[in-house]
């Protein structure tokens, strides 16, 4: 059986080591601000809005959360975006995706600074975690919350062979890029990859992110591998569930996230812990 | 036997082509500008400096090589650099590497405008690589030129298993992200990486740059594999030769890439090319 990987443990764990830091900065007078802009009315997007917002407050960071109509010009949201980007009391500035149809998702990521990109989405952040090049560099939440995983159980990455399904730029390409920075031999996967089974069957370190509930099953796993799964779906009664069969992937792996409580908690740990990095970077240039 | 793909003739059919671009560009008043930035007077970069001046020239580019004092501070080689930025007439700027110990090479490659980085180094490209958004920005030359040879010789890379042996950000890492944009399944390899041997022989697309003369023997490679050797090095009597073990693997790809005459004169075709690509953007932008 797998040790299971509790990301509600970890992110309680780190949330603490965060709301520390946070007191230092307040300590010199800063006070961490993230700003979080909501276009439209999309529910899921209010529920993860909301959930930024409370663990962001009750750890003490300065949270704005900006709602936006749905209606709202592609022009006018970006020029919201360099108000932030102007504002020093704003060290990080999240737009909630997905945007409506008239704005360019791209075109928005690019407007954030990329000094305050706390999802690191913006290509010259995601150019500097390519090349290994981090310093000062803020790095997209999920994988960034994954790294915390191997962290925290210590399982070695040099030379082992990993295998990212998907490559999104949320998860799967920041992901790679991570995971190469620290020695693995990295392969990403996607929709037009052949026998995906054969591939992930090889893999040490197994990482989904395929958006398609218990899609890798126990005979799609290498025994002993390590197993993060990014998904979070809804079984046929609703219930949320992960792209990997937790139940059978449990009894072939050495270790395995759970949905929920696995990825999920982390990322928000994660954005709330880069915002207060984020602001430290600030005091540092300014100190 | 494998094809060979004459990166020499194809190299001749891309400078024909960018002939007429630089005629049509000359028949609007615009000439492409390229500036080369020489530091020292290390000899195998003089070669390589003169090699893409002349080359340039021949084509009808304006083209300056700027030599510079093995001495020279950062600060005073990103000043001239800057000054280049600001220049209308230079649409491309290069820094040939390696840069002497007292310059950074990453802090250079930043001072360069990503608008005039024909050497696609600049993060901010990097990143718009990574994501698929390259309208407009310059990629780097030896592994486009890698992808001018699969167009040429119609080798369809969509589901195919491609393998990336090298993980520099000159070649390996933004020859990943095109490979993974032109939906091949992607792995790096590199110093790390275990058992590469297994791993090169799954490759339907083998892509080498090690540095390592006739590393990779017909026993790494799968039958009826594309191989692209990127080596340059030399035997021990002192001859031009790849990474790749030519007179062997020859007789199990089904195309390969030679030594010289492979993937080398494409690299500099490529640069012209993507100078006049640069020349031509500005001319839209301000036409």
């Amino acid at each position: 059986m797998a040790t299971i990987m509790d990301g509600k443990a970890l992110a309680a764990e780190i949330d603490m080591r965060t709301a520390n830091r946070i007191q230092r900065l307040a300590d010199q007078g800063i006070t961490p601000g993230l700003v979080v802009i909501l276009v439209g009315k999309d529910p899921a997007s209010q529920i993860y809005v909301r959930n930024k917002e409370r663990r962001a407050k009750k750890l003490g960071i300065h949270s704005i959360v900006r709602n936006l109509p749905e209606t709202i010009s592609e022009k006018e949201l970006i020029k919201i975006i360099q108000e932030y980007n102007e504002d020093p009391t704003v060290h990080a500035i999240l737009v909630q995706l997905p945007l409506p149809e008239q704005i360019n998702e791209f075109h928005v990521t690019m407007a954030i600074s990329p000094t305050k990109d706390v999802d690191g989405f913006n290509p010259f952040n995601l150019g500097k975690l390519l090349i290994n090049k981090t310093d000062q560099t803020p790095i997209a939440c999920t994988p960034q919350g994954i790294m915390s995983f191997f962290k925290k159980y210590q399982i070695n990455l040099d030379g082992k062979k990993a295998v990212m399904v998907g490559r999104s730029t949320i998860v799967g390409k920041p992901m790679a890029a991570l995971l190469t920075n620290a020695n693995a031999t990295v392969t990403i996967a996607h929709s037009h990859t052949h026998h995906l089974s054969e591939l992930t069957r090889e893999a040490d370190i197994l990482i989904v992110a395929i958006g398609v509930a218990h899609y890798i099953k126990a005979e799609d796993v290498k025994p002993g591998a390590v197993v993060i799964d990014v998904g979070m779906d809804r079984d046929s009664n609703g219930k949320l569930v992960g792209d990997v069969d937790f139940e059978s992937v449990e009894k072939k792996a050495s270790y395995i996230t759970p949905v929920p409580k696995g990825v999920g908690p982390m990322t928000i740990t994660t954005l709330i812990s880069q915002t207060v990095t984020m602001a430290e970077w600030s005091s540092e240039k300014n100190g």
